[in-house]
């Protein structure tokens, strides 16, 4: 049966599918299966919609990345936008393009993947798409969420003296990905393998993002989906201010860090356009209590300081006391 | 400039698909450029979810379809599948996966397309995703609507007894799709050229879908995108009952009757698999009065009694007094 493929037919692949979905819940009114979803909203929440897509040969590479690490990823990175939002994940679609000789246990293996997340944050799949392709394959995700009308995190509200915070560490999701290229998976006890699983398995903010915006902590808020060079470039342009980041700051991840030096790279230049799903966001100092209270409902994640909002529309990134521009971002298409 | 392409960068094209957007209606607090948009929910309603996908090469074809009628298909598949559960349009979100090659002009067709039924049924472009591939172009279309929650339109409903009914003709979108093939765009005056723009720019029957839920005058309720053969089966299965459909009674279009027949085909078995994105729907018999009334209120749409529901569950095809099994549909992947 794992060796079939395609010809079981598009009803056949979605009913397996549909198996192993866990019961949806009581607000999933309809879920696969009609012409289309019907959920209950929210009680006095917003609606949060975000769509982002997989494609092998430009996102991942069936020969570094297994089809569970796909498909954990194809629900993360969305995931990491709700995070980015403030908003507490609800639903998601899920829409497959697969090409010839796709076959059964490699969509099993995929949905291994996607359900370990979505079952960890409680995200219930109500419907989707399933198509072939004589290309590549793509995986489109859309996930909805919730978020109080007071507590949406946008990127737009920065304001000069607010600080300039990073979740967890950086560096980690492109050592993972050059590492797994060049030289293969890690053996667990290497601190590389750590990168190979950030690379493979990000862990979206979800649970910071939700705390941030419950209590009103965050001024602005973006996730690192092109890496920070990206982000730090959104962020002020979306406010209309300037950030002074300050490179000793930043937290590059340390087998990362030990990766870059022995090749001769500057660590943290190299880790810029690192795509590693965590938040950047600001915060006003009168609200260091909030924030406060945010870090520790999150969990054990890591928050650092690494950066200043300043009037000036620059983006500066400050390096043993000189300044030079911040580095621009990750573009697809360049 | 129109004979640029995505060297110009993903944040260029986003920006050029941003500007050409008309202002966003004042439930969307959040659009296109944070990481997720924001809606606020219609009141007292029910979310309604679907994603659906066109790939080059199976669902069009560059040398057929002109790019603004992919942009316009992209969107009505997916309306849709809204009106078969009787919700009204909201919002949508395009994911487009774009070739090496693809030019900024045929990506303003696209838009082309998708905004003229946009703003005829006022959806909202909230945001989406754009990548390269190396393979055929991907669209994948989420929408959201929203529909009373005693008015969803299901698949299962149906009771024995009931009568069938479907809006509009079948046959001309197969045919539009095989004349374009075969002999290329027809005359304006040639009959030919409305099963082609059938075909192209297929009209989803958001109105209608709207008006049966809205009057509560169907139990049941399908769209064609799979074409009739599937459509009847999907009902009857998810409602547990059989259908018996009179194929004397089949609406088929005058074209491509004209067209089947010059071919030696039966109009009626060719156009079983003709995806025209009609509506299926069944009406209790003492319903009949909500189904004039929904009927007028969709405007100006044909809807013709096909059949009747039956207990016994097989779907059964009425030929000139004798039955025989109805065909099954088309499927993905065979």
């Amino acid at each position: 049966m794992t060796q079939a493929g395609l010809e079981l037919g598009e009803h056949a692949l979605i009913s397996r599918i549909r198996a192993r979905l866990p019961t949806l819940p009581p607000w999933v009114l309809i879920g696969p299966g009609d012409d289309a979803a019907v959920l209950e909203p929210a009680r006095n929440a917003l609606d949060v919609l975000s769509v982002d897509s997989l494609v092998e040969g430009v996102h991942f590479d069936r020969a570094l990345a297994p089809f569970s690490a796909v498909g954990f990823r194809a629900l993360a990175v969305n995931l990491s936008d709700l995070a980015a939002m403030g908003a507490e994940p609800r639903a998601a679609l899920l829409a497959l393009a697969l090409p010839p000789g796709t076959r059964v246990d490699e969509l099993d293996a995929f949905l291994d993947g996607w359900l370990e997340l979505a079952l960890r944050h409680r995200v219930a799949l109500v419907g989707g798409n399933l198509t072939s392709t004589r290309g590549p394959m793509i995986a489109t995700v859309t996930v909805t969420g919730s978020v109080g009308s007071r507590q949406v995190l946008r990127r737009a509200g920065a304001r000069p003296g607010d600080e300039v915070y990073l979740s967890g560490d950086i560096g980690a999701a492109a050592v993972g990905l050059e590492s797994l290229r060049t030289a293969g998976p890690a053996a667990p006890d290497d601190g590389l393998a750590e990168c190979q699983a950030r690379y493979l398995r990000p862990e979206p903010r979800v649970r910071l993002g939700l705390a941030l915006a419950r209590n009103r902590a965050a001024s602005a808020c973006m996730d690192l989906s092109d890496g920070l060079a990206d982000a730090v470039h959104q962020v002020a342009d979306a406010s209309g201010v300037g950030l002074k980041i300050e490179a000793g700051q930043l937290p590059v991840h340390q087998a990362a860090r030990a990766w870059f030096e022995s090749r001769g790279a500057d660590p943290v230049g190299a880790s810029l356009a690192s795509d590693d799903y965590e938040l950047l966001f600001t915060c006003r100092p009168r609200h260091r209590g909030r924030l406060r209270t945010a870090i520790q409902r999150a969990g054990s994640v890591r928050i650092t300081r690494v950066g200043v909002v300043t009037a000036e529309r620059a983006v500066v990134l400050r390096h043993d006391g000189h300044e030079e521009p911040f580095p621009t971002g990750f573009a697809h298409f360049r």
